[in-house]
């Protein structure tokens, strides 16, 4: 047998390497499941030295479900396209495909964000909210009152409800496809929102 | 001062006024502030008897929460209108109405029911459901067809996603309007399900 000589890194990349394996490790698992104790088998060192990284454990669990959060908004991240509408499906494609591979663990995150805890739903909500904001900023004017979508603050209320849907359809989907493929859901999901958009007074 | 005698009453109507009284201090209080105490101390009744009745706190959540959502459904309940546009309109008007009276109750109850809590979400899944439901059951294939929302089981997952949009935009106005009215809401509101029907792959 021979052992990988230990490297000497950084507090930081060292913290920032347990947080990757953290999110690795909540893929599969609810956030009750992705314990200290976990970790730190997982990464071969003591409890102790984890709880020097991350305090405690509703800090650990906030630091991990803000990296998967970031990862989400990542992959769901604005793509170069010339069209709107295919710049949208693209992205649900992108979070969909997330949906899929993270399950339990983004289960888990809206669990937590929708229950008392008031830190999980603000990390939640930011992201959602960031999320949409990105369909305005990555939109021209023009292309936004192509589509009927004129950045209003009800506009941006339905929006945030299209979001909700959106979470909704796609863990109903997981469970129970609807005979609707990956590629019909996305298409349905995008053209919903000016489906949406169109519903709203002059 | 005059005491009114109290009248014998049997088990079940003496159980009943007792859901009824919680119901009414939920509306505006979270579930977390419905103890067995309050209730025993509003219904002017020692706590045992309440435990009697109730069983636990948790049963005793169940049964408001149940008991607030059964109310929800009457009031949202199918009208006697020939348009199936119009019905929807009134009873999501009826809907918008009960979230602004009864709103911190709500929040509660979704909070409930988004949370671990598996009796919980049971009972909010079939109320939402119950509602949704309600417009096949209560409309004819024709008026169905003519707003583009037959009844297959992609569309009935994409009207649970519209639940999903009701349920996040009527919180969120309650909060902040963005300038729409309570009808100029419910219009976008039931428009936006055919917008969303009107989506889906032929």
């Amino acid at each position: 047998m021979t052992t990988t000589p230990r490297l000497r890194m950084s507090p930081d990349s060292r913290r920032e390497q347990l947080l990757e394996l953290g999110v690795r490790l909540f893929a599969t698992r609810t956030l009750e499941e992705i314990s200290i104790d976990l970790l730190a088998e997982e990464a071969g060192i003591s409890r102790g030295l984890l709880y020097h990284y991350f305090g405690n454990k509703q800090d650990f669990h906030e630091a991990v479900v803000g990296r998967a959060i970031e990862k989400l908004i990542e992959v769901t991240g604005p793509v170069e396209e010339e069209d709107l509408m295919t710049r949208m499906s693209i992205s649900l494609g992108n979070y969909v495909d997330y949906v899929t591979a993270n399950h339990t663990a983004y289960v888990s995150i809206i669990r937590a964000a929708s229950s008392g805890n008031v830190t999980m739903r603000e990390i939640y909500d930011n992201a959602l909210n960031a999320l949409i904001d990105r369909i305005w900023e990555s939109s021209t004017p023009e292309e936004l009152a192509s589509v009927g979508m004129p950045d209003t603050p009800a506009m941006r209320l339905m929006a945030r409800g299209w979001a909700a849907l959106v979470e909704k359809v796609v863990l109903a989907w997981f469970d129970d496809d609807r005979g609707l493929s990956r590629d019909e859901l996305v298409g349905t999901l995008a053209l919903s929102l000016a489906g949406i958009a169109n519903s709203m007074p002059e």
